[in-house]
């Protein structure tokens, strides 16, 4: 089986949606990243930080789905990265609550040995120097390397962050940071711009809009599936990101092909994410339903002219 | 070949965007209707109004195109419908800078009578009591109504709108309109309410995210083709609605899996229209660069898992 390095935060979220609130329950990039991952033959490992006080119950359910932990680093009496936040009415949009970066404020990612020659790396939001790091830990360089971000670090790091891009394959970022990445309003010439930044492929995605996949010569979009209910958006951009690099890991050529296949995949799993409040959704998700629900994106966008 | 009714207005539009401004020129949305449907084999008929002051050259331009003016009423001397509208840097909201409706605030369309049992009617955005009444001019029921409207009829005339709504197979309306119609935040909820309120098909228009077409069973979405650069949006939901209307006109059969190869039509043209400036695009547009461009959206949407 390919390897698969994932790194990214491990947290615990409360979240308020309209629909209910919860008290702090298992979150971040990097879990949501590898519960999506968990879903294909591939062999993928965490690299990310916890605190003494993150329940060993958490890390078993981690294991059960096969991640790999020894990149975890447990700091005995450092706390957890805690995030909270409220989501409004329509779902779209939400305020932060609380931010505590605890162990993630020193947090220095050291990929395991045996994973230092991975076939396909996913950086999850992080700081682009952390990120940086996981890339030069690779004693190979991997096949794939795929970037997510954020508008915070185009703000706050920029310089740092172009570092990474520079080194990547793949770009995952939403619309309004393509344009602002770029300068460019049109998604069209953003992504072109931002292909000469580094990435041979960017992936825009646009939430309850779909997704767009650029390289030189194509654009494909997916669409994301039209949902009767939104219960919690948290995670959904990781859970994408996860089912797009776990699709890619497992496939024996990367190429266009298989990248419109992963981001179908990617949009398929965050349609699940949203269902329910968390990860709660993702921990139980089987393969029937998985298939099931690709066949109704087929259907959604299949026409014969 | 099948006859198509189109009634909408035939205006004057004075546009302004960031890609510079231009006098009064040829507008309406029969006109960016009737232009889409002229590109297939139907015999379509425009039902509208102007003034005196209408140039008999862009009459001509019309009749060129095998669109029928006989219920095209010329008010000797009246003026026509303006409008003057000028756009954001984002190209998705405008400012109405002028409106004078001119001849249009007398209206009574009159259907030709050789028209009068036409398979299919499009109800252009007017007000719901003239929609209603070329509805009701129909000699016999046609197969298909579809009705395009706004947000300003559900402020200023929602009981009369009702009315038109419970009388039509398709409507057409944008995702903001939809929710407000339906007071449902998911456009699938937002989708199944408008249903109970007559129409069998809802088509959600999403501008640059493409566009969703409901029925009681089914989903189906169709992308806006990306564009690196949108000249003038003025006219592309008319134009997509031509283009859905003219396509099924010219179909055997009206079916969901018509519908679906509609919408792309559609979509299609409507991505032509936003190149130039008002109806420039669409009056020299060839077959061939219609067929290239379907070509796009197959390769943007297909996929195999």
């Amino acid at each position: 089986m390919s390897k698969l390095v994932i790194v990214g935060t491990i947290a615990f979220d409360a979240i308020e949606t309209p629909f209910g609130k919860t008290d702090k329950i298992l979150g971040g990039a990097a879990t949501f990243i590898g519960l999506a991952a968990s879903q294909f033959k591939t062999d993928a490992a965490l690299v990310s930080v916890v605190g003494g006080d993150f329940p060993e119950s958490y890390l078993d359910l981690l294991r059960k789905k096969n991640l790999n932990l020894d990149g975890v680093e447990i700091v005995p009496d450092g706390k957890t990265f805690f995030w909270s936040g409220k989501y409004h009415l329509d779902m779209n949009s939400r305020d932060t609550l609380v931010t505590e970066l605890n162990t993630l404020a020193d947090f220095n990612p050291v990929v395991p040995q045996q994973y230092r020659d991975a076939r396909v790396v996913m950086l999850g939001n992080l700081h682009p120097l952390v990120q940086l790091s996981v890339i030069e830990q690779m004693t190979t360089r991997p096949e794939l390397v795929i970037l997510d971000t954020m508008n915070f670090w185009m703000d706050n790091a920029l310089d740092d962050l172009l570092k990474v891009i520079q080194k990547v394959d793949v770009i995952t970022i939403n619309d309004e940071e393509a344009r602002q990445l770029s300068g460019e309003y049109s998604l069209v010439a953003a992504a072109r711009k931002i292909q000469t930044m580094g990435p041979k492929y960017v992936v825009i995605k646009k939430g309850e809009h779909g997704a767009l996949l650029f390289n030189k010569e194509a654009i494909f979009f997916a669409p994301a599936l039209p949902l009767e209910e939104v219960f919690d958006p948290t995670g959904a951009g990781d859970t994408f990101a996860g089912g797009f690099a776990g699709y890619l890991a497992q496939s024996k050529k990367i190429s266009f092909k298989q990248m419109k296949r992963a981001i179908i995949y990617g949009s398929c799993l965050a349609s699940f994410c949203v269902e329910k409040f968390g990860t709660e959704r993702m921990q139980e998700l089987s393969e029937d339903e998985i298939n099931e629900r690709l066949e109704q994106f087929k259907k959604l966008t299949r026409f014969k002219i």
